[in-house]
């Protein structure tokens, strides 16, 4: 069966991602993102999968930082939307909570709803994992707050569900891999490049892409790790590398960048 | 005497940040970032001191996002160089250590120097609160990472020094006000935009600055938080808004976007 290598406790949100992008397969839990690219790189999984941004919270800088460094491509995106639940062992009721246990963004982002309880937030690195805690050490009064998934897997209730406060949570994912995804008519492609350090250095490189129509979907800046306040940009475009426009771009491109790595074309998620 | 707030304990590297750019003022320290903003305004202080980037780590996205909701202006910038020091109660020594304490982003910024020890790590949420602890609680056998300030207003013996894993890592901050700066010959202004939904938009939102020669020094994007990836713009430029290229550009920039607000210009900080 094909492995794939995700990061966090089983029933972790971006398992879920696996199992939304793969169907069956065998997912194996990673301790660390950069985990997740060592077992791909040592063969040890054939795919990944791991967050690179979230629609409210941003970009996860780690995943960007990582890209940048490994020696692997792109193949896929996965988007899902962020459903966060409430839960604590059977026989609880949200009045008998004292405490409630997940990782910070998860409780940042359902701030409203537990503002409302008089309990105690203790921050963990690991929304599944708080929930594991919980049901391993048959914890009383205790909440954790985490994926329907996570519920099941623990047997934990669900006391409320969908408690974050901004409603449209999405978290988009990337598969990784040492394969090229196959080319298709709604590809992306994703690039990193660090431009000359001459004014207007960026506006020239993105003309390259505007000039010819490609439409970008996002840009991110990231310091380039050299030289205090110089930046790499990560740039994901509608088109596959080998179209013809894209190419030319790219093309272009290379006279205004002192470094560029193109970190994959792959099929773009429906969501 | 004028008052200046900042997050973390005292002895906080924010709190650096404030005596470096005022001299003597009385430091308040605040519990979140939001605290220092809601802090200015409502006057309780009259400035506030808060990160905006590491030169390793990247932008501190709470602040941007604070930049945007608030109605103050940025009236300063400060960088200041992190170093990192390895502190305990007097009597230890390196080989008697057995736990550290500190917050995540310094743990991993001296990762290199905290695997050649045999000791527990331990996350926490302030590098400055991590040593109050091991001094209020008279903890044996454990250290904390901070700054050398830290050490001086806790008793503690700084056991060793610049332990980071690369050097030359900066922190930048702005100072925030209702006031706004003097207009000097090396100003900075710092604007949020959103650009039109069209493809080619951030690219024709640029060459309002590049085909006038003024230098962008960032450009940062963050989920626009209205719908799913869409973004706001980022952008720090040379110059004052007042002066006659900037202001011809920022007209330009207005047919371009549908939303822009200029955060300040301020007196560039001079490392």
């Amino acid at each position: 069966m094909i492995r794939v290598s995700f990061q966090g406790e089983k029933g972790a949100f971006s398992e879920d991602a696996v199992l939304a992008f793969f169907g069956e397969v065998e997912a194996v839990p990673c301790r660390s993102l950069a985990d997740v690219f060592r077992a791909v790189t040592d063969g040890t999984t054939r795919f990944g999968v791991v967050p690179v941004e979230n629609s409210q919270a941003g970009s996860i800088n780690e995943t960007y930082d990582l890209l940048l460094k490994c020696a692997l491509n792109i193949f896929g995106e996965v988007k899902l939307e962020v459903n966060h639940c409430f839960m604590a062992l059977p026989g609880e009721t949200v009045d008998t909570i004292k405490k409630v246990y997940s990782h910070p963004q998860a409780l940042a982002q359902c701030e409203r709803f537990l503002a409302g309880m008089k309990v105690e937030i203790v921050p963990t690195y690991d929304t599944a994992g708080s929930a594991k805690l919980i049901s391993e050490q048959k914890l009383q009064n205790c909440a954790a707050v985490a994926s329907r998934r996570v519920a099941e897997i623990y047997g934990m209730d669900v006391l409320s569900e969908n408690i974050q406060t901004i409603p449209g949570n999405y978290t988009r994912f990337f598969v990784i891999s040492k394969e090229n995804a196959e080319r298709t008519d709604n590809s992306k492609t994703s690039l990193v490049f660090a431009t000359e350090n001459t004014p207007g250095a960026l506006y020239h490189c993105l003309g390259a892409f505007a000039n010819r129509g490609v439409n970008l979907t996002k840009l991110e800046s990231r310091p380039s790790k050299d030289k205090p306040w110089e930046y790499v940009f990560y740039v994901d475009f509608e088109g596959h590398v080998e179209d013809t426009t894209c190419s030319q771009a790219l093309a272009e491109l290379q006279g205004h960048i002192r470094f560029l790595k193109i970190l994959g074309s792959y099929p773009a998620a429906s969501v």
